[in-house]
């Protein structure tokens, strides 16, 4: 059966597996993100850890169907990166330079929103669609469009920067794109903590988060547990949410949503809220995507890696 | 060279044309839809036609690539119609149908702003770019997206309804689709006008549209002779159109926008406003994605359905 590694690249560490083609792991682990000097030594590092796992496998690089990796930033259909902050890399294209230090095996890179959305389409919660869309909602709001099993990278690398997405142009704050009324800053974990302390600072009535420091997590859990202003403002949120879906709906039409990052915790709780304002914004679809919860957590980036190349 | 045939089938006549691969039109010719008893005649008279005027031109049906056509109402990228409510058809399969009456020739069918999008950017204002996204303005709003060269259908052939988007979460008055706030009520031919008398009723200004019975030429032209009232409600349905487009640009990214339909005749007028609220929407995106008015006109259609073939 072949065999690839899939690598997924974040900002402080690198998760790397062996995978098989039908999508078992046969190893996985980690190495330390380097970012100094403009993180020149990121690929030198990925490189010799993979030729080392790879020889304690007794396994040879030339067999391997190739290497994939997800990067923390927008990169081109061609794989060219002209900058990726979160790696301190500039004007680099991160293919060819891998490959050229792995004897010229087949390297594939992409973002890892959309790497991660591969990843739930090839083994996760979007197993089985084709036609898919990933939202992740963590400190920011990432997504991944597949469209016939494939990556809709965008001519700019901007493909599925759903964070981006104007869903309030009334916003007087900006976004730190420097657009006002981005989804991101209503559903990510940081936008949910700011929407709160908003409805807090407006309205009067009891809440159990009033002058406390809180996370995403405990209002998610105050909504959950019927808190009114909390579930007021989840409700926002999340409505805000449903309409960018909508958009997505009405532009690309996929199967299944699929959403993930640590938000997506809060479960079934946001699916039904989500589905039900989704549908409402889609009369003309009689029949609905279904909205699901991501089921491969961190390794999502890393088996969607693998999958490029598989 | 290779030869096919593009039908642009419209609710009161088909457009045939015999296409060569280069994209030269060899012969073009029109026949009425006839739409009784459930549009049953329909591909039949099609499938005559084109016997007849191949014919005469001394061609073979067996040389031809196939025959391409577009419809008007939502296509499974299957080539299944479960309702076509213009032509009167339910539950049909054209390709497979039109197939047969033709000895098995190959037929493509898809949805007729999608096959628009796909002419325009073969041969027309979208010529060269492989990411391209399609906005036809008439007295409805429709649109087609591509990516990398081909139609994104969607899983139900709702793929780029981007009539049905929702940009104002707010409007209390219906679309046809059910929904609130749809693309269609501001940036179709009918909304421009309904929006111009909104903006009539609302305000006491002097213009020359006041007490007329207007159509959404005389509100464009108005608006273009600096009338304050008309370029207010111009401005305001293509601030709507700009907020699509900024959603197609983080969705699916693509190199070009190409506006069409009746409404596109406004020319750079529109393309100018549309393009500098556009920019304003997506601050994330350094390089931004052109627009450019349609300029296949109504060929559009046969053209594109004739791609689908080649």
């Amino acid at each position: 059966m072949k065999k690839c590694v899939g690598v997924d690249l974040g900002g402080t560490t690198v998760k790397i597996g062996i995978l098989c083609e039908d999508g078992t792991i046969s190893e996985k682990w980690e190495i330390p993100t380097r970012k100094e000097e403009g993180g020149k030594y990121i690929l030198g590092d990925i490189a010799a850890s993979i030729r080392e796992h790879l020889a304690a496998a007794g396994l040879n690089l030339q067999e391997m169907a190739g290497v994939g990796i997800g990067v923390p930033g927008p990169v081109q259909s061609s794989g060219y990166v002209e900058v990726c902050v979160n790696l301190g890399w500039k004007d680099i294209n991160p293919a060819e330079e891998l490959s050229s230090l792995l004897d010229g095996v087949n390297v594939k890179v992409a973002n890892d929103a959309n790497v991660a959305a591969l990843g739930e389409q090839w083994m996760g919660s979007g197993k089985g669609h084709d036609q898919l869309m990933f939202f992740t909602l963590g400190t920011g709001v990432g997504g991944g469009l597949i469209i016939d099993g494939k990556i809709v990278a965008g001519s700019k690398g901007m493909g599925a920067e759903v964070g981006h997405i104007t869903v309030n142009p009334k916003e007087t704050d900006s976004c730190n794109c420097g657009n006002k009324g981005c989804l991101e800053q209503y559903a990510s974990a940081t936008g949910i903590v700011k929407e709160m302390k908003r409805t807090l600072d407006a309205e009067d009535g009891a809440c159990p988060l009033r002058g406390q420091d809180f996370s995403c997590k405990d209002v998610l859990d105050a909504a959950k547990a019927g808190d009114p202003l909390a579930e007021k403002t989840v409700h926002r949120c999340m409505d805000y949410l449903a309409l960018a879906m909508s958009y997505v709906g009405m532009i690309a039409d996929p199967e299944v949503f699929v959403i993930g990052g640590g938000v997506s915790k809060a479960g079934n709780y946001l699916v039904d809220m989500l589905q039900k304002r989704y549908n409402e914004l889609t009369p003309l679809s009689s029949k609905k995507s279904g909205i699901f919860i991501a089921n491969l957590s961190n390794d999502a980036g890393m088996y969607g890696a693998a999958r490029l190349v598989l």
